[in-house]
Protein backbone atom coordinates (compact mmCIF):
# COMPACT_ATOMS: atom_id res chain seq x y z
CA UNK A 1 0.00 0.00 0.00
CA UNK A 2 1.05 3.58 -0.23
CA UNK A 3 1.16 5.33 3.42
CA UNK A 4 0.94 8.91 4.31
CA UNK A 5 2.12 9.03 7.86
CA UNK A 6 1.10 12.23 9.30
CA UNK A 7 3.00 12.82 12.61
CA UNK A 8 2.42 15.20 15.01
CA UNK A 9 4.46 15.43 18.20
CA UNK A 10 6.00 18.78 19.49
CA UNK A 11 9.06 16.44 21.40
CA UNK A 12 11.34 14.73 18.80
CA UNK A 13 12.78 12.08 21.17
CA UNK A 14 9.20 11.14 22.30
CA UNK A 15 7.90 7.93 22.56
CA UNK A 16 5.26 8.90 19.84
CA UNK A 17 8.39 10.25 17.57
CA UNK A 18 9.65 6.78 18.46
CA UNK A 19 6.35 4.41 17.37
CA UNK A 20 7.00 7.03 13.74
CA UNK A 21 10.33 5.89 13.14
CA UNK A 22 9.35 2.43 13.65
CA UNK A 23 6.66 2.43 11.24
CA UNK A 24 9.23 4.04 8.85
CA UNK A 25 11.84 1.35 9.76
CA UNK A 26 8.89 -0.99 8.85
CA UNK A 27 6.87 -0.49 6.31
CA UNK A 28 9.08 -0.48 3.25
CA UNK A 29 9.83 -4.45 4.25
CA UNK A 30 6.29 -4.96 4.44
CA UNK A 31 5.83 -4.10 0.79
CA UNK A 32 4.72 -0.59 1.12
CA UNK A 33 5.49 2.75 0.07
CA UNK A 34 5.44 5.60 2.93
CA UNK A 35 5.19 9.36 2.39
CA UNK A 36 5.36 11.45 6.07
CA UNK A 37 3.68 14.52 7.07
CA UNK A 38 5.90 16.01 10.10
CA UNK A 39 3.33 18.43 10.98
CA UNK A 40 5.70 20.19 13.67
CA UNK A 41 8.50 19.78 11.88
CA UNK A 42 7.03 21.16 9.33
CA UNK A 43 5.80 24.26 10.86
CA UNK A 44 2.16 23.44 9.69
CA UNK A 45 -0.44 26.08 10.48
CA UNK A 46 -3.72 24.48 11.40
CA UNK A 47 -5.89 27.34 11.19
CA UNK A 48 -8.58 27.52 8.48
CA UNK A 49 -8.98 30.50 7.37
CA UNK A 50 -9.72 32.81 4.27
CA UNK A 51 -6.01 33.19 3.05
CA UNK A 52 -6.05 29.67 2.29
CA UNK A 53 -7.80 30.59 -1.26
CA UNK A 54 -6.09 32.57 -4.34
CA UNK A 55 -9.16 32.72 -5.56
CA UNK A 56 -13.33 33.11 -4.06
CA UNK A 57 -16.32 31.97 -5.18
CA UNK A 58 -17.82 34.72 -2.76
CA UNK A 59 -15.27 37.43 -2.15
CA UNK A 60 -17.56 38.92 0.66
CA UNK A 61 -18.86 36.40 2.65
CA UNK A 62 -16.57 32.94 3.75
CA UNK A 63 -17.77 29.87 3.77
CA UNK A 64 -15.15 27.86 4.32
CA UNK A 65 -16.07 24.27 2.63
CA UNK A 66 -17.54 26.10 -0.24
CA UNK A 67 -14.28 27.82 -0.76
CA UNK A 68 -12.04 24.65 -0.25
CA UNK A 69 -14.69 23.25 -3.28
CA UNK A 70 -14.05 26.19 -5.83
CA UNK A 71 -10.39 26.27 -4.65
CA UNK A 72 -9.68 22.93 -5.01
CA UNK A 73 -11.30 22.81 -8.57
CA UNK A 74 -10.00 26.47 -9.70
CA UNK A 75 -6.31 25.26 -8.63
CA UNK A 76 -5.84 27.90 -6.33
CA UNK A 77 -5.57 26.62 -2.98
CA UNK A 78 -2.76 27.60 -0.73
CA UNK A 79 0.32 25.71 -1.99
CA UNK A 80 0.67 23.74 1.89
CA UNK A 81 -2.78 22.88 1.39
CA UNK A 82 -2.33 21.75 -2.10
CA UNK A 83 0.34 20.07 -1.17
CA UNK A 84 -0.97 17.68 1.53
CA UNK A 85 -4.25 17.03 -0.38
CA UNK A 86 -2.26 15.53 -3.03
CA UNK A 87 -0.18 13.20 -0.56
CA UNK A 88 -3.95 12.68 0.58
CA UNK A 89 -5.37 11.73 -2.55
CA UNK A 90 -1.64 9.66 -3.28
CA UNK A 91 -2.22 7.18 -0.21
CA UNK A 92 -4.26 4.39 0.28
CA UNK A 93 -3.40 3.71 4.29
CA UNK A 94 -3.45 6.99 6.10
CA UNK A 95 -1.73 6.50 9.37
CA UNK A 96 -2.41 9.18 11.99
CA UNK A 97 0.69 9.14 14.36
CA UNK A 98 0.00 11.71 17.81
CA UNK A 99 -0.37 11.70 21.54
CA UNK A 100 -3.89 12.27 22.69
CA UNK A 101 -4.47 15.84 23.84
CA UNK A 102 -7.70 16.39 25.58
CA UNK A 103 -9.15 12.49 24.08
CA UNK A 104 -8.79 13.77 20.80
CA UNK A 105 -5.95 15.43 18.19
CA UNK A 106 -3.78 18.08 19.13
CA UNK A 107 -4.37 21.24 17.44
CA UNK A 108 -1.83 20.79 14.71
CA UNK A 109 -3.60 17.26 13.71
CA UNK A 110 -6.83 18.76 13.87
CA UNK A 111 -6.46 21.79 11.83
CA UNK A 112 -4.60 19.76 9.04
CA UNK A 113 -8.26 17.95 8.68
CA UNK A 114 -9.55 21.34 8.85
CA UNK A 115 -7.86 22.44 6.06
CA UNK A 116 -6.70 19.25 3.76
CA UNK A 117 -9.80 17.16 4.14
CA UNK A 118 -11.21 19.18 1.14
CA UNK A 119 -15.26 19.26 0.71
CA UNK A 120 -15.81 18.48 -2.93
CA UNK A 121 -13.20 15.91 -3.37
CA UNK A 122 -13.59 14.16 0.42
CA UNK A 123 -17.16 13.87 0.88
CA UNK A 124 -20.27 16.67 -0.26
CA UNK A 125 -23.99 16.34 -0.21
CA UNK A 126 -24.75 12.63 0.30
CA UNK A 127 -21.15 11.74 -0.58
CA UNK A 128 -20.00 10.96 3.10
CA UNK A 129 -19.56 7.67 5.32
CA UNK A 130 -19.48 4.38 2.74
CA UNK A 131 -20.36 6.72 -0.14
CA UNK A 132 -17.16 9.31 0.89
CA UNK A 133 -15.34 10.60 -1.43
CA UNK A 134 -11.79 8.46 -0.22
CA UNK A 135 -13.91 5.29 -0.24
CA UNK A 136 -11.66 2.40 -0.96
CA UNK A 137 -8.79 3.90 1.34
CA UNK A 138 -8.03 2.84 4.68
CA UNK A 139 -7.29 5.21 8.27
CA UNK A 140 -5.39 3.79 10.54
CA UNK A 141 -4.59 6.33 14.32
CA UNK A 142 -1.51 5.37 16.53
CA UNK A 143 -2.12 6.73 19.63
CA UNK A 144 -0.07 7.40 22.92
CA UNK A 145 -2.25 8.31 25.60
CA UNK A 146 -1.64 9.22 29.39
CA UNK A 147 -4.36 7.17 30.83
CA UNK A 148 -4.21 3.69 31.54
CA UNK A 149 -5.90 0.34 29.83
CA UNK A 150 -8.39 0.21 32.60
CA UNK A 151 -9.65 3.51 32.75
CA UNK A 152 -11.03 2.55 29.47
CA UNK A 153 -13.95 0.38 28.57
CA UNK A 154 -18.10 -0.25 28.99
CA UNK A 155 -17.54 0.02 32.95
CA UNK A 156 -14.93 2.25 32.95
CA UNK A 157 -13.68 5.43 34.16
CA UNK A 158 -13.84 7.25 30.96
CA UNK A 159 -16.08 4.95 29.30
CA UNK A 160 -14.98 3.50 25.90
CA UNK A 161 -11.75 4.33 23.96
CA UNK A 162 -13.63 4.42 20.77
CA UNK A 163 -16.76 6.61 22.06
CA UNK A 164 -13.63 9.10 23.40
CA UNK A 165 -12.29 9.40 19.53
CA UNK A 166 -15.47 8.77 17.72
CA UNK A 167 -15.68 12.73 16.33
CA UNK A 168 -12.28 11.38 14.50
CA UNK A 169 -12.69 7.67 14.18
CA UNK A 170 -16.20 7.68 12.84
CA UNK A 171 -16.96 11.57 11.93
CA UNK A 172 -13.45 12.22 9.92
CA UNK A 173 -11.89 9.13 8.82
CA UNK A 174 -15.34 7.06 8.04
CA UNK A 175 -17.05 10.29 7.20
CA UNK A 176 -15.26 10.39 3.94
CA UNK A 177 -15.38 6.73 3.34
CA UNK A 178 -12.46 5.42 4.68
CA UNK A 179 -12.37 1.87 6.15
CA UNK A 180 -11.15 2.50 9.84
CA UNK A 181 -8.76 0.30 11.41
CA UNK A 182 -8.92 -0.48 15.12
CA UNK A 183 -6.43 2.41 16.67
CA UNK A 184 -3.22 1.11 17.93
CA UNK A 185 -3.21 2.02 21.53
CA UNK A 186 0.26 2.56 23.84
CA UNK A 187 -1.34 3.52 27.44
CA UNK A 188 0.27 5.42 30.38
CA UNK A 189 3.25 6.37 28.53
CA UNK A 190 4.87 9.19 30.32
CA UNK A 191 4.88 6.52 33.65
CA UNK A 192 5.85 3.55 32.13
CA UNK A 193 8.83 1.82 32.25
CA UNK A 194 11.53 1.38 28.89
CA UNK A 195 10.36 -2.09 29.46
CA UNK A 196 7.04 -1.66 28.86
CA UNK A 197 7.66 0.53 26.13
CA UNK A 198 9.46 -1.75 24.38
CA UNK A 199 6.75 -4.30 24.49
CA UNK A 200 4.67 -1.32 23.06
CA UNK A 201 6.94 -1.39 20.26
CA UNK A 202 7.00 -5.23 19.88
CA UNK A 203 3.52 -4.71 19.93
CA UNK A 204 3.43 -2.52 16.81
CA UNK A 205 6.22 -4.62 14.76
CA UNK A 206 3.47 -7.37 14.61
CA UNK A 207 0.70 -4.74 13.85
CA UNK A 208 2.84 -3.48 11.28
CA UNK A 209 3.58 -6.68 9.57
CA UNK A 210 -0.51 -7.36 9.29
CA UNK A 211 -2.13 -4.00 8.09
CA UNK A 212 -3.24 -5.85 5.14
CA UNK A 213 -5.61 -8.08 6.94
CA UNK A 214 -6.77 -5.80 9.95
CA UNK A 215 -10.94 -5.82 10.20
CA UNK A 216 -12.07 -2.18 10.00
CA UNK A 217 -14.47 -1.05 13.03
CA UNK A 218 -18.07 -1.44 11.86
CA UNK A 219 -20.48 1.64 11.16
CA UNK A 220 -23.43 2.27 9.90
CA UNK A 221 -24.38 2.19 6.17
CA UNK A 222 -25.80 5.11 4.17
CA UNK A 223 -27.91 1.90 2.83
CA UNK A 224 -29.58 2.13 5.71
CA UNK A 225 -30.96 5.36 5.55
CA UNK A 226 -33.36 7.36 2.77
CA UNK A 227 -32.46 10.34 0.36
CA UNK A 228 -33.70 12.59 3.35
CA UNK A 229 -31.59 10.51 5.84
CA UNK A 230 -34.20 9.44 7.92
CA UNK A 231 -33.65 5.81 8.74
CA UNK A 232 -35.45 3.42 6.78
CA UNK A 233 -38.18 1.18 8.17
CA UNK A 234 -37.54 -2.47 7.75
CA UNK B 1 -22.19 34.89 36.85
CA UNK B 2 -18.88 36.47 35.11
CA UNK B 3 -18.46 35.04 32.04
CA UNK B 4 -15.68 34.42 29.45
CA UNK B 5 -16.69 33.92 25.75
CA UNK B 6 -14.96 32.09 23.68
CA UNK B 7 -15.29 32.65 19.91
CA UNK B 8 -13.91 30.86 17.16
CA UNK B 9 -15.34 31.33 13.50
CA UNK B 10 -13.21 32.51 10.09
CA UNK B 11 -16.72 34.61 9.09
CA UNK B 12 -17.28 38.12 11.29
CA UNK B 13 -20.81 38.14 9.32
CA UNK B 14 -20.90 34.47 10.17
CA UNK B 15 -24.21 33.69 11.83
CA UNK B 16 -22.02 31.90 14.41
CA UNK B 17 -20.49 35.59 15.10
CA UNK B 18 -23.95 37.03 15.13
CA UNK B 19 -25.01 34.30 18.30
CA UNK B 20 -21.49 35.99 19.69
CA UNK B 21 -23.41 39.74 19.10
CA UNK B 22 -26.38 38.16 21.03
CA UNK B 23 -24.45 36.94 23.83
CA UNK B 24 -23.15 39.98 24.12
CA UNK B 25 -26.11 42.10 24.00
CA UNK B 26 -27.87 40.31 26.21
CA UNK B 27 -26.03 39.11 29.05
CA UNK B 28 -25.54 42.55 30.88
CA UNK B 29 -29.22 42.96 31.09
CA UNK B 30 -29.63 39.97 32.73
CA UNK B 31 -26.67 40.70 35.10
CA UNK B 32 -23.98 39.08 34.36
CA UNK B 33 -20.66 40.37 33.51
CA UNK B 34 -18.79 39.51 30.02
CA UNK B 35 -15.53 39.21 28.61
CA UNK B 36 -14.77 37.73 24.90
CA UNK B 37 -11.74 35.90 23.22
CA UNK B 38 -12.42 36.04 19.48
CA UNK B 39 -9.78 33.97 18.54
CA UNK B 40 -9.64 34.69 15.20
CA UNK B 41 -9.51 38.27 15.93
CA UNK B 42 -6.76 37.60 18.28
CA UNK B 43 -5.26 36.15 15.57
CA UNK B 44 -4.25 33.17 18.47
CA UNK B 45 -1.90 30.59 17.81
CA UNK B 46 -3.10 26.84 18.80
CA UNK B 47 -0.17 25.08 18.36
CA UNK B 48 1.57 23.80 22.13
CA UNK B 49 5.17 23.99 21.69
CA UNK B 50 8.07 24.07 23.72
CA UNK B 51 8.07 28.34 22.69
CA UNK B 52 4.92 28.28 24.84
CA UNK B 53 7.43 28.22 28.29
CA UNK B 54 10.01 30.35 29.28
CA UNK B 55 11.69 28.67 31.74
CA UNK B 56 11.75 24.69 31.76
CA UNK B 57 11.87 21.56 34.08
CA UNK B 58 13.30 20.00 31.69
CA UNK B 59 15.11 21.75 29.08
CA UNK B 60 16.33 18.57 27.21
CA UNK B 61 12.81 16.89 26.75
CA UNK B 62 9.26 18.60 26.36
CA UNK B 63 6.69 16.90 28.68
CA UNK B 64 4.14 19.38 27.25
CA UNK B 65 1.60 19.35 30.32
CA UNK B 66 4.55 19.25 33.06
CA UNK B 67 6.14 22.07 31.06
CA UNK B 68 2.32 23.96 31.75
CA UNK B 69 2.60 22.94 35.72
CA UNK B 70 6.30 24.11 35.65
CA UNK B 71 5.56 27.41 34.15
CA UNK B 72 2.29 28.34 35.40
CA UNK B 73 4.05 28.17 39.23
CA UNK B 74 7.17 29.67 37.55
CA UNK B 75 4.90 32.66 36.20
CA UNK B 76 6.98 32.03 33.20
CA UNK B 77 3.56 30.81 30.50
CA UNK B 78 4.31 32.73 27.53
CA UNK B 79 1.73 35.65 27.48
CA UNK B 80 -0.61 35.09 24.92
CA UNK B 81 -1.57 32.01 27.77
CA UNK B 82 -0.94 33.58 30.89
CA UNK B 83 -3.46 36.30 29.40
CA UNK B 84 -6.32 33.48 28.87
CA UNK B 85 -5.67 31.31 31.80
CA UNK B 86 -6.54 34.48 33.80
CA UNK B 87 -9.78 34.84 32.25
CA UNK B 88 -10.70 31.13 32.40
CA UNK B 89 -9.74 31.25 36.39
CA UNK B 90 -11.80 34.51 36.37
CA UNK B 91 -14.88 33.31 34.77
CA UNK B 92 -17.57 31.33 36.65
CA UNK B 93 -19.39 30.18 32.73
CA UNK B 94 -16.77 29.66 30.22
CA UNK B 95 -18.48 29.34 26.74
CA UNK B 96 -17.55 28.14 24.00
CA UNK B 97 -19.00 30.00 20.60
CA UNK B 98 -17.75 27.84 17.56
CA UNK B 99 -19.23 26.63 13.88
CA UNK B 100 -19.01 22.21 14.47
CA UNK B 101 -15.41 21.26 11.98
CA UNK B 102 -15.84 17.50 11.80
CA UNK B 103 -18.04 17.02 14.70
CA UNK B 104 -15.71 18.88 17.01
CA UNK B 105 -13.91 22.61 17.69
CA UNK B 106 -12.20 24.07 14.78
CA UNK B 107 -8.35 24.14 15.35
CA UNK B 108 -7.74 27.57 16.62
CA UNK B 109 -10.00 26.55 19.58
CA UNK B 110 -8.82 23.16 20.28
CA UNK B 111 -5.24 24.71 20.84
CA UNK B 112 -6.93 27.59 22.97
CA UNK B 113 -7.77 24.13 25.00
CA UNK B 114 -4.63 23.03 24.38
CA UNK B 115 -2.64 25.78 25.40
CA UNK B 116 -5.30 27.22 28.49
CA UNK B 117 -5.83 24.48 30.09
CA UNK B 118 -2.86 24.08 32.06
CA UNK B 119 -2.10 21.13 33.86
CA UNK B 120 -1.79 21.36 37.60
CA UNK B 121 -4.77 24.33 37.70
CA UNK B 122 -7.11 22.79 35.63
CA UNK B 123 -6.41 19.28 36.42
CA UNK B 124 -3.54 16.94 38.08
CA UNK B 125 -3.42 13.25 39.39
CA UNK B 126 -7.03 12.38 40.42
CA UNK B 127 -7.83 16.10 40.54
CA UNK B 128 -10.75 15.47 37.07
CA UNK B 129 -14.60 15.21 36.84
CA UNK B 130 -16.09 16.09 39.96
CA UNK B 131 -12.93 16.57 41.13
CA UNK B 132 -11.21 18.69 38.95
CA UNK B 133 -9.58 22.19 39.16
CA UNK B 134 -12.66 24.23 38.11
CA UNK B 135 -14.97 22.24 40.09
CA UNK B 136 -17.64 25.05 41.20
CA UNK B 137 -17.38 26.58 37.22
CA UNK B 138 -20.46 26.21 34.94
CA UNK B 139 -19.63 25.80 30.64
CA UNK B 140 -21.74 25.79 27.89
CA UNK B 141 -21.47 25.23 23.87
CA UNK B 142 -23.05 27.35 21.39
CA UNK B 143 -22.68 25.71 18.05
CA UNK B 144 -23.36 26.30 14.53
CA UNK B 145 -23.43 22.96 12.39
CA UNK B 146 -24.30 22.04 9.11
CA UNK B 147 -26.50 19.00 9.81
CA UNK B 148 -29.80 18.70 10.58
CA UNK B 149 -31.49 18.29 13.46
CA UNK B 150 -33.00 14.78 12.64
CA UNK B 151 -29.79 13.73 11.82
CA UNK B 152 -28.92 13.23 15.44
CA UNK B 153 -30.57 10.95 18.46
CA UNK B 154 -30.27 7.54 19.08
CA UNK B 155 -31.05 5.71 16.12
CA UNK B 156 -29.98 8.69 13.72
CA UNK B 157 -27.23 8.47 10.85
CA UNK B 158 -24.89 10.10 13.04
CA UNK B 159 -26.40 9.14 16.53
CA UNK B 160 -26.54 11.36 19.59
CA UNK B 161 -25.16 14.50 19.27
CA UNK B 162 -23.98 14.51 22.55
CA UNK B 163 -21.83 11.13 21.75
CA UNK B 164 -20.27 12.97 18.62
CA UNK B 165 -18.93 15.70 20.95
CA UNK B 166 -18.39 13.68 23.93
CA UNK B 167 -14.30 14.11 23.87
CA UNK B 168 -15.27 18.24 24.32
CA UNK B 169 -18.21 17.84 26.86
CA UNK B 170 -17.06 15.00 28.54
CA UNK B 171 -13.35 14.37 28.61
CA UNK B 172 -12.42 18.73 28.22
CA UNK B 173 -15.13 20.22 30.33
CA UNK B 174 -16.42 18.05 32.60
CA UNK B 175 -12.60 16.51 32.77
CA UNK B 176 -11.76 20.55 34.53
CA UNK B 177 -14.73 19.96 36.83
CA UNK B 178 -17.27 22.65 35.36
CA UNK B 179 -20.87 21.50 35.26
CA UNK B 180 -21.16 21.29 31.42
CA UNK B 181 -24.94 23.25 30.55
CA UNK B 182 -26.66 20.84 27.55
CA UNK B 183 -25.20 22.49 23.81
CA UNK B 184 -27.20 25.49 22.52
CA UNK B 185 -27.55 24.66 19.06
CA UNK B 186 -28.14 25.93 15.57
CA UNK B 187 -28.87 23.21 12.88
CA UNK B 188 -28.32 23.09 9.07
CA UNK B 189 -27.28 27.02 9.40
CA UNK B 190 -25.75 27.39 6.09
CA UNK B 191 -28.82 26.21 4.44
CA UNK B 192 -31.67 28.10 6.08
CA UNK B 193 -34.14 31.12 5.81
CA UNK B 194 -33.50 34.01 7.21
CA UNK B 195 -36.79 33.38 9.39
CA UNK B 196 -35.28 30.20 10.70
CA UNK B 197 -32.11 31.94 11.62
CA UNK B 198 -33.97 34.87 13.64
CA UNK B 199 -35.74 32.16 15.28
CA UNK B 200 -32.37 30.50 16.31
CA UNK B 201 -31.67 34.22 17.65
CA UNK B 202 -34.77 33.91 19.69
CA UNK B 203 -34.67 30.74 20.98
CA UNK B 204 -30.44 31.83 22.02
CA UNK B 205 -32.50 35.13 24.03
CA UNK B 206 -34.46 32.68 25.73
CA UNK B 207 -31.32 30.45 26.65
CA UNK B 208 -29.24 33.50 27.89
CA UNK B 209 -32.11 34.84 30.15
CA UNK B 210 -32.26 31.25 32.27
CA UNK B 211 -28.68 30.37 32.28
CA UNK B 212 -28.55 30.15 36.15
CA UNK B 213 -31.24 27.80 36.00
CA UNK B 214 -30.03 25.15 33.44
CA UNK B 215 -29.70 21.43 34.35
CA UNK B 216 -26.13 20.47 34.12
CA UNK B 217 -25.52 16.87 31.59
CA UNK B 218 -25.27 13.84 33.84
CA UNK B 219 -21.85 12.74 34.12
CA UNK B 220 -20.22 9.71 36.57
CA UNK B 221 -18.82 10.35 39.86
CA UNK B 222 -15.79 9.62 40.79
CA UNK B 223 -17.01 8.30 43.97
CA UNK B 224 -17.80 5.68 41.93
CA UNK B 225 -14.22 4.83 41.35
CA UNK B 226 -11.51 3.52 43.90
CA UNK B 227 -8.44 5.09 44.50
CA UNK B 228 -6.88 3.38 41.40
CA UNK B 229 -9.95 4.30 39.30
CA UNK B 230 -11.69 0.65 38.86
CA UNK B 231 -15.10 0.72 39.54
CA UNK B 232 -16.31 0.34 42.95
CA UNK B 233 -18.30 -2.60 43.39
CA UNK B 234 -21.41 -2.11 45.30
Amino acid sequence: MKILLVHAHPEPQSFCAALKSEALARLPGHGHEVRVSDLYEMNFDPVARDTDFGSRANPDYLVYALEQRHNQKAGTLKADIAAEVDKLLWCDLLLLNFPVFWFSMPAILKGWIDRVFVSGVCYGGLRFYDRGGLAGKKAMTTITIGGQRHMFGPDAVHGELETMLRPLLRGTLYYVGMEVLPPFVAWHVPYVSNEVRAGYLEDYRARLATLDDIEPLAFPSLDDFDEKLHPRRR
